[in-house]
């Protein structure tokens, strides 16, 4: 809320506004509200935290990385440009942060409603103490406090883990990294804990245009000569191990469609063989994919590494957009998804094991109640994630739990993950989902379909006992 | 919820939270609370209460043979053997009834927020009277209390149903049923209504592996030797006409899709003929299933039998739990529907007749306010089911709402069927479904869009009228 | 809400229950309610306002042309015949305009909870200020008392537009009309604003059995001879520069599906033969029709009228009720969307475009969040329609700003549209569409997620300037 020129949130944001179901979620967001935060998924690089520098200035902290802002921005005709996004052909952007950062402020009210504007709220008031909302007459004096902010030694990037308590994040790694910064990052004295995640998309999509060449960088990093398919999956093996040893507790799949059918080995053999020579089809390849997705499952129930499933959104919608910005500028939309008989190949034969652990997400909210919670809420090891990307949202996380909990119950939803590439928003992000989780069950405590006690007990176990729990490795 | 040793429930439990739309709520539910019970769909069976004995013990009647229950239990590591659920090839199971229970009551927490754990607390508490809620703590002293009850008169089936004034029954049963037992118990004194349902569903799908048996036990029950397609539609109205003998008001129609394109006779007599031989392909069994359906609207049509559909369930997702434990067993998971088109061929030949009534359930939301509030709000033979399954719990109920009526109206949905193979928890499902319905209708109230008199009488319709109006027989 | 014989409406009907919220939301509506009506799409014909004649009796007005109210009477059992809707086969019908009112007032309580009801009750007791609600004892009195007011000339076309603050009302008129009534009305002084529509459907599905005569109309009206492709392009250039010349600013498109796939141009000229000779397939058909929305794209960044996409209805889904009675009788039913892809050949030519605006319309509610919200929260060209036919009430205009608003920002979306075929539902729909967005946007206020300030601002730009806006024409 703006008033004047003084800046205060209201403490009870986010929060339902009749007066016995707001009592009851004060009262529980009171046992949340300052948990550590277990970070499981995310997309901060590990190497931000190794060189522990200040960050540049507000812009480039909260502006050009920031896809979910840069969208909105372009969406009401500013260009990519105009926003300091860096081009792939060389064409001039916006260089001087400030003017980008003003664009920003006189856009405010374009976020009305918006998880960002919830977000960027928590960071300025919270994170940075800025004492001002963004506007075309406060932009300037903005800037320049954050950027005061972002001169100090309390904004370093493991300051900031530290201040907000962050008791372990992951960071999404390629299959092919050599986790270098990782293994570093171990060797410093009082680390917090910061894990890599496997994540072996390029390697398995045979017609991406690198894949020859991520094909080659496996065969160096894995020491295993990748010649077929047999030694593909024995240096993808030698890779989920290297990322054990570092820590990691999961994998994750970034597939358009959640198939995972596997394929009969000949015919395995045979397309990864025509993905070498450059032959393989279309249709292949994505029949390639779904027999990975049951293949990565069956590794799981050998190593222990949780499965993250992240299926169903259209990448790179917009040719031009992506030629001249590249990937994650916003131009990524969902599909309608299916669950249900996608899954049965890879739930049939793992579903059951205790050792197996898959965590499905989805951008298709209509699949929560129809498939995601009868699964999850019938298969051992299966949990339901919680609402991504264009669902991390107060009305969707709301809507997640209004959907999914009657069939799954709590205890076979993941927990929160906040999966930010801004580590200034981790906290923001966490603090959220905690106000919208309180003022659900607060409302089954006001209906009189939960205790107090339970309620309380609930958020805690989804804020933080759920999260680590739904990580933890299997074996 | 629990206060220590003593166990009462909130009288304004499911009912909204806010004050002024609570206290409508209150008024409404106070002129459905009582009403009596109208049971036009479910799964108990008729012998059961022939035989009318008492009930074994609280595991055998609560626990077991609760889908909705082992699966939850299941889905957090817990097997259906240490649950007692009998298996198929000779595994063993638990057997100890009180250790069941135990198990049951150590995991209560995996129940909150889901409409198991509002049945159970009403069962518990309203039919059994009991004094304390499930815990470790309290799960043998609970046992006993149940226990005790069980052994007493007032808990043999029959009693059960006059205790909670049930009007009307009806039981689900193969078209191939003697309907013995209905028999007999038609000519007990003083009997409540119990009616069978006429389910054709084995006899439809002629690639199921007891189709031929099936068809054998049609010809023998039928008196009408099936030899080809004419006989078989002969030995389906013997059947129709002998339920409709003994008081059946409806059938009942379980098929994957919602498909009613009929064939032309000559095709479905050639695959008839081939089913026969065992020749019969499976896209030929699917359309010969779609031509069943629009068959049965037709007789519908010609003996007044209300049809209803129940699609969209896709059976034994797992082949192992079907394998060691049978069907019904929690791993039947829901997919996506679609109506207009499917139900277009039927509806365009009968949907204006008025000897004809459809009613449509569904387990996939999706289609309530895309579809089937649309065919509902305009076909007079149509009404919209209540909601089903997955989607018969208080938020599912709550959004049927408000996704359907304001297109198909209160007066185009069939009011509520409790659709439960648990006699126990027959006036739980009616409660809370009175429950949910005069919190909506109390919103309506409170935000000026209806009278309070209005939401008195749709209440009392919802809960009494319909159900009765939805299944009267048309002809 | 009825009180015996006096007829008051709730002046915070509509608005949340919630007393905290309400406060807010009576605050935000109380600057809106009296705002100017900007209708910038729907189904009044011009020659109405031309004409300007008194309207004839209250179901003439009221029940027969209203194709949602029909559809409910009839969905109830009652006939078209009873209603009065005019039969194509010369079968009789009722023409006692009082028994229609009777027969209507009698089965008001089949309007419960939707928006018929509350459009109606604002008709009745504002537009005409009666005194009583319908029921079967006011039927006559209520008809007298609405046929007197019909008698006067305030209640002329004219007048109702002038009564109500109408600032500009955009009719639906077919490419092929000459557009007569809109010259006439531009040549009355003190006229308001009128404009037509430019709405192709009948020329670009080239199956349809009225086609090659429409195409013959086409030639004629246009002065261009359409013998081929390439000439039927240019007849479509003219009408479009016509339609401009009289006020237009958008055209309307009605396709089943979002389509909107080119063809190469030789296709599109040999389809187009094909089609003159009465040859083309259905397959073909469809082609032509998504090539079509790409050209009528194409078209739209070289002279600026905005396009309107409505896809996603089956149309006259009973061949009886269209053999008898015809189109818009209330047998037209939504079918699942798919926007992501359909769209994608369309958005990579033209969305980055600042030329072009496209409003995309659904009746699939499930689209908002995963497709729709996330297209037009990226690509500058797109705005969100409001939302449509039948999610044009309450609930679905709540739950569109639940799922639309998180992703698209309020900016993003299109302001009210009434569409509407009915005069006086005019200030009725905006009323209860103005009322509901003070409603959502009060929530957030009490919900500390926006400042009361910003929630005026944003409720009066979406009653008023974004319609205004969205439609202005791009160059």
């Amino acid at each position: 809320m703006t008033r004047g020129n003084e800046w205060t949130l209201d403490p009870a944001r986010g929060l339902p506004a009749d007066s016995a179901t707001r009592a009851h979620a004060l009262e529980i967001f009171r046992h949340t509200q300052h948990l550590p935060l277990v970070s499981m998924h995310g997309h901060v690089e590990a190497d931000l935290f190794l060189r522990n520098e200040t960050f540049g200035n507000p812009a480039e902290l909260l502006i050009i990385p920031d896809h979910y802002l840069v969208r909105m921005l372009v969406s009401q005709g500013h260009s990519h440009a105009e926003l300091g996004v860096p081009s792939k052909d060389g064409s001039v952007v916006e260089s001087d942060p400030r003017a980008i950062w003003r664009l920003f402020c006189r856009n405010w009210k374009l976020f009305r409603g918006t998880p960002t504007r919830f977000w960027l709220e928590h960071e300025l008031a919270i994170v940075f103490g800025a004492t001002t909302a963004p506007s075309e007459e406060t932009a300037d004096a903005l800037y320049d406090e954050l950027q005061a902010s972002l001169n100090t030694e309390a904004f370093r990037p493991r300051s900031i883990l530290e201040r907000f308590k962050v008791e372990i994040l992951a960071t999404t790694d390629p299959a092919i990294s050599d986790l270098a910064a990782h293994h570093k990052l171990a060797q410093l004295p009082g680390n917090h804990t910061i894990v890599p995640t496997f994540r072996p998309d390029s390697l398995l999509h045979v017609r991406n245009s690198q894949w020859q060449k991520e094909i080659r960088t496996l065969s160096q990093v894995s020491g295993v000569e990748v010649g077929d398919y047999s030694t593909f999956l024995a240096a993808l093996r030698q890779r989920r191990t290297a990322f054990i040893a570092a820590g990691a507790r999961a994998t994750d799949h970034g597939h358009l469609s959640a198939d995972t059918t596997p394929l009969p080995p000949a015919d395995a053999q045979r397309i990864f063989a025509a993905a070498l020579t450059g032959t393989a089809t279309a249709r292949e390849a994505e029949a390639f994919a779904a027999n990975m997705i049951f293949e990565m499952a069956r590794m799981s129930t050998e190593d222990g590494l949780v499965m993250q499933l992240h299926p169903g959104v259209l990448r790179n919608h917009n040719a031009n957009v992506l030629g001249t910005y590249g990937p994650d500028t916003g131009f990524d939309i969902p599909v309608k998804m299916e669950f249900t008989r996608a899954l049965a190949p890879m739930l049939d034969a793992f579903g059951m094991n205790p050792d197996f652990r898959v965590i499905a997400f989805t951008t298709d909210e209509t699949v929560y109640s129809r498939e995601l919670a009868p699964l999850a809420g019938a298969y051992p090891a299966m949990r339901l994630g919680a609402p991504w990307w264009f669902l991390d949202s107060p009305e969707q996380m709301r809507r997640f739990r209004e959907s999914a909990v009657e069939t799954a119950g709590f205890y076979n939803t993941s927990g929160f993950v906040d999966d930010t590439r801004a580590l200034a928003s981790v906290p923001a992000r966490h603090d959220l989902s905690r106000r919208i989780d309180a003022g659900y069950l607060a409302r089954l405590v006001a209906e009189g379909r939960l205790g107090l006690d339970e309620g309380i007990e609930t958020a805690i176990d989804l804020a933080y006992n759920l999260p680590l729990q739904s990580y933890a490795a299997r074996t």
